[in-house]
């Protein structure tokens, strides 16, 4: 039986595994089929987690972290997790993609979001390159540049907003002529002036050289091809939450999920059923930043010491 | 005008002013009399913030911080802040030691909070070489070694029952022979064999030589001394929340406080003034671990920016 079962070896899994260890729980496994490291190991330069300084790619902010949060016991296990469930005495079964399973106390679902892309030639090649899904962690390196946004949805608009305080001009392309989102925001968009929306329009090709993007083609809906000449391109077409552990049998979520499949927790990570945490951009409200998810996971962690003991010494 | 006032200088407030001048806010202050880094810069070890490996003090792991943090145009001002107010117009007053004060369109608050210490000799010569008020931070340090607790409440049985799991022993040292918490946590403390309940005593003296703690004298309450040979004390004895800047000329808090003077604050570290937020120890269920505060400053500069935005957008 495990204390605490970890599935997922990001940012949160990885400092909640390092809290649950030195504070004192003996049996803690975190279940991750590729490399720890999460998303970010993706990212080619990041500046914005405190205390790493200088020219950092993701691959090199993360290259520490295993070893520093396996050093009070933590366990690998690198095995694919394809159900997390409850069994009739109040314990969690964790079921694993080479059909055996394990029993856990406490469990931490951290297994994050992947942002889907909008399927244009060019976007995959030059992802990471310029094509980016992440203003937050990209904006600033277009400081002062054009950039384009794809997409006509609430994060799509929210996230162009961000991106003209930052950047010189903002071109928003977008398939329809109207936005499915907020009043609000759609008037916050139309008011700020170095938004240009580019209407009726699906992105067509995005190129560039050894260096990254140089521009982006979109074709309108009636044909016509029209070039912008931007070095950055942000994707905002939907994101997909990697919920599936959580499905049972039945197809119903093991606890609360908001209508966008996230979890629905409180400020300490606490999902509705207890002894279970989620944490990460996985969870409601996420800021999908590595210190943020780390956070998440301590806080877990925390907690799924205390549940514990609880559950041991009473 | 200022878009955003950061009222602290330890890891939240640090890494808000990182993320809101990043994420394209102009003007923005971190009002801190003191060096920046906060009340970490005060431990003499931390093996828990992720990314920071080794033997390194918290000096040390806050040593690179501000230089990172005020990189993208984070201003800072060497005052003191008396009061945080909101005027007729909805923006916020920072007035300053100094006697003068600035507007500003949001405002975070991030004082952090200080442990009481009880007073007994020795304890401050020892503080930091022994004796500690954080087991979530400090408990490792005592693996499989007795230590000694100093409190009677809920945190103090709580971190008792925290250490337990890590110390071989935990003597927990109360002034009364009874407890102020709850039940349920004073049933788990009378069930845990490796807790031995040293009541009706407070503590008469911490000594130690050039390494650090060696024992904790106790004296009971009719007269009698005891020994115990501990190499960690750890005092818990309350927590003031650093929130004098929020009360008002009536005596009154600007926002929606605990019974315990922490500040309430929503997942996204929003209070419930529109534009005040809250991050790190002084916030409700606060874990007080420096990659949680600074999490909690990240999410709270990506909230500002959206709520001046459409402050001045709409």
């Amino acid at each position: 039986m495990l204390d605490f079962a970890i599935i997922g070896g990001g940012p949160a899994g990885l400092t909640a595994g390092l809290y649950a260890t030195r504070g004192g729980l003996d049996n803690v496994t975190m279940f991750e089929k590729g490399m720890p490291g999460g998303q970010i190991t993706q990212s080619s330069e990041i500046e914005n987690y405190p205390g790493a300084i200088g020219e950092v790619t993701g691959m090199e902010l993360m290259s520490t972290w295993p070893e520093q949060c396996q050093r009070f016991g933590l366990k690998h296990e690198m095995v694919g997790v394809t159900r997390v469930s409850k069994n009739a005495e109040g314990n969690f079964i964790i079921s694993k993609d080479d059909g055996t399973s394990e029993e856990a106390m406490s469990v931490l679902v951290c297994t994050g979001s992947t942002p889907k892309r909008a399927g244009f030639a060019g976007e995959d090649k030059l992802f990471g390159k310029g094509v980016s899904t992440c203003a937050t962690c990209d904006g600033f390196f277009y400081k002062g540049k054009e950039v384009a946004v794809i997409g006509g949805g609430d994060t799509a608009l929210e996230e162009a907003l961000y991106l003209a305080k930052i950047c010189s001009k903002v071109y928003l392309v977008h398939r329809r002529d109207e936005f499915r989102s907020a009043p609000n925001t759609i008037e916050r968009l139309k008011t700020t002036e170095n938004i240009e929306l580019v209407l009726n329009s699906v992105p067509d090709e995005v190129y560039g050289d050894a260096m990254g993007v140089t521009g982006l083609r979109v074709k309108s809906n009636d044909g016509e091809l029209r070039d912008l000449e931007v070095p950055g391109v942000f994707v905002f077409v939907g994101n997909d939450v990697n919920n599936e552990v959580l499905i049972q049998e039945d197809d119903s979520f093991l606890c609360d999920m908001t209508d966008w499949g996230e979890v629905k927790v409180d400020i300490t990570m606490k999902t509705s059923v207890p002894g279970l945490y989620a944490a990460g951009d996985m969870r409601i409200d996420a800021p999908k930043q590595v210190v943020c998810a780390a956070g998440d996971g301590a806080v877990a962690a925390l907690q799924a010491i205390g549940y514990v003991d609880e559950k041991v010494n009473h």
